[in-house]
């Protein structure tokens, strides 16, 4: 990377820029901090959780900690998940493990663009999208969520259709927004990518950034974009299900509707070796089959949501309601919400400010925070500004 | 990647199209598998290491999961023991922490390669060198170490640099020939690469895979190329040390020599989220103060080695005898390296074709079996066809 390309793909990371002058680096975890940040945990891992990477720690037979490309009993679990919840045939070899979703996104773009390839993603974006799809030599093409629905135009999609479009990158549940996309909106989409893939003349790839799938928050189901539309990978975490980010392990998972897998299974396999051995560490992949189905106590989650949206609509912030996801999105008091995030910030209550993810004079919150900090929040909010 | 790619790539893994086919990914860990072929452990890991994986994965406070970018704990004992190594001022803020020495080497060439430049590394490479030049899109340039001194020819070396030189990957000690550079051959290196860069107007690269720097099995230091050459970047793994390739840690680490390192710095960061999040487990890093001085015990190694040489070299193999890695070349008795491998596995003796790494007509045996594997090999070899 020469000089150009650091200031260029640096400038791709507004969250990141941000970040690297937060209080919060400093002040993160000390007594008295409200951190409504990032989707991080602030309660104790769950402790079924933390036992079986502890079991799977301990060696069974002398090959225990070997090196380990895809393992079996992880790939298939999987496969059987995203069969139950899809009633796809997907199978085992359509699962290339990686270092959690953002892994799986990296060699996904890898794996079906060219340099020069067009990528469409949605504002407000995951932090990482842009940077992902400029490090593989590909060109972002970016379409808008509009609130309050945060839902994809079919005609805006078809009309940023090229024929050098080789992906579309959608995420539901969204981060930030909390919607759900329905089967309804996920046809519609399904049914622009099939008339331009027919138009251009080769299929373009639906990326399902799925992270979030298992965090709905009225016990509903959420429709993953696979049983759409044929051309599409699948992307997951077990970061958010855990919440526990920093143990790296999700995967990307080939559609089994799509005609000839072989050369995608290949690329899949390439592009981990390319990127610097993109599989998960062997415990994570060994203990997987244990954790494949804990889940973090979602009701838990919809309390906060329940109690922190009356303050906030109180104070004519405008806050979504989200399906699903860790966050809440509401309208900062003053136009400049970095402003607002950091007077916040100033008196230790950490939220991220919406020009981060392209939604400036918005913030968001992370339910991830602990009950003491949900209450203690609700009070600051309770006297925090209102609009002008 | 399209079809021509992912041929171009695969074509650039001879290693792994060959094992793909082996009989080894069947029969790996069954009983009477004499398994000599991987430096994979075939005995049980250092209860020490197991122990603090284990204490390390206990969550000690609610954020024990958190996304981990650098952890201070982790870059801080790395720059310390560089120093105590190398007597050169290494900086925690010198230091990224990646998944393995393979996660080092990919990120290295993001860092600083454009597509187009040339990256020269030497014959007989580390399996992967080369897929992870041409996945940057640089271009490799390869030179060649010969027996039995395997020692980079300086003039060679000299006459390969071209103005579109970046970077030159060298490995010391050496896999598979078990060479340690020496001071001078270092610094016939240094000279070369500093009249070269001089002349070209931009500074060459030196890129030190020291992967094996613990592995001497004579007791020796095996000294840095950073000793004598300031624009190195040290590419580490723990997993060597550790005998436990499937825990991924490692490390890319700038030389404090080199003048300008913010660039650098901001490099490895952006190469790693490039990658998919390229940095190590959370867990892996809050205990590698624990066990960053852990070794195998490497006068065992010794002794496997000492114990194998006379049998080989008895049967006319001319046996190389390695200074350091888990590694003894030896020549096959009959010209194709592959028959002869495949013969050994029929029988359930699996070592390495030298075809695999640019060393048709050898073979390579890793001294990580276990002591009744090594038993097992020195009688069958004892048997084992002399060269016609």
């Amino acid at each position: 990377m020469d000089h150009d390309r650091i200031t260029a793909l640096g400038r791709s990371l507004p969250f990141y820029t941000w970040y690297a002058r937060s209080p919060h680096l400093e002040r993160a975890g000390q007594p008295g901090v409200i951190d409504l940040l990032f989707g991080n945990p602030h309660d104790l891992p769950l402790p079924e959780y933390v036992e079986t990477l502890r079991r799977h720690a301990e060696p069974q037979d002398p090959s225990w900690y070997v090196y380990m490309l895809d393992h079996p009993p992880a790939t298939e679990v999987v496969a059987r998940d995203l069969a139950a919840h899809t009633s796809l045939p997907w199978r085992a070899e359509d699962v290339a493990m990686t270092t959690g979703g953002w892994g799986a996104i990296a060699i996904a773009m890898r794996m079906i663009t060219e340099p020069g390839d067009e990528v469409i993603y949605y504002d407000p974006p995951w932090f990482f999208y842009d940077i992902l799809v400029r490090g593989a030599e590909a060109v972002p093409v970016v379409l808008t969520l509009d609130p309050p629905r945060f839902s994809p135009d079919p005609q805006r999609l078809a009309d940023a259709i090229t024929p050098r479009t080789r992906a579309v990158l959608i995420n539901t549940p969204h981060n930030p927004s909390g919607r759900i996309l329905d089967a309804a909106e996920l046809e519609a989409i399904a049914e622009v990518l099939r008339a331009a893939s027919a138009r251009i003349g080769r299929p373009i790839y639906l990326l399902s950034d799925e992270a979030y799938r298992l965090i709905t928050l009225d016990r509903q189901r959420a429709p993953s974009p696979a049983e759409h539309y044929d051309h599409t990978l699948v992307l997951y975490s077990y970061g958010k299900q855990l919440l526990a980010p920093g143990n790296r392990i999700g995967y990307l998972a080939i559609s089994p509707r799509i005609p000839d897998p072989e050369p995608l299974r290949q690329a899949a396999m390439l592009a981990r070796f390319v990127n610097g051995f993109g599989f998960p560490n062997n415990i994570l992949q060994r203990a997987l089959p244990d954790y494949a189905h804990m889940c973090v106590d979602l009701d838990v989650l919809r309390l906060r949501r329940d109690r922190l949206i009356p303050v906030l609509a109180d104070r004519g912030y405008d806050p979504t309601t989200p399906e699903g996801t860790f966050y809440i999105m509401a309208r900062s008091p003053e136009p400049d919400d970095e402003a607002f995030v950091a007077r916040m910030a100033a008196e230790d209550l950490f939220v991220l400010p919406g020009s981060t993810v392209a939604m400036p004079g918005w913030f968001r919150i992370s339910l991830t925070a602990s009950d003491a900090m949900i209450d203690a929040a609700i009070e600051r909010f309770a006297k925090a500004p209102t609009p002008a």
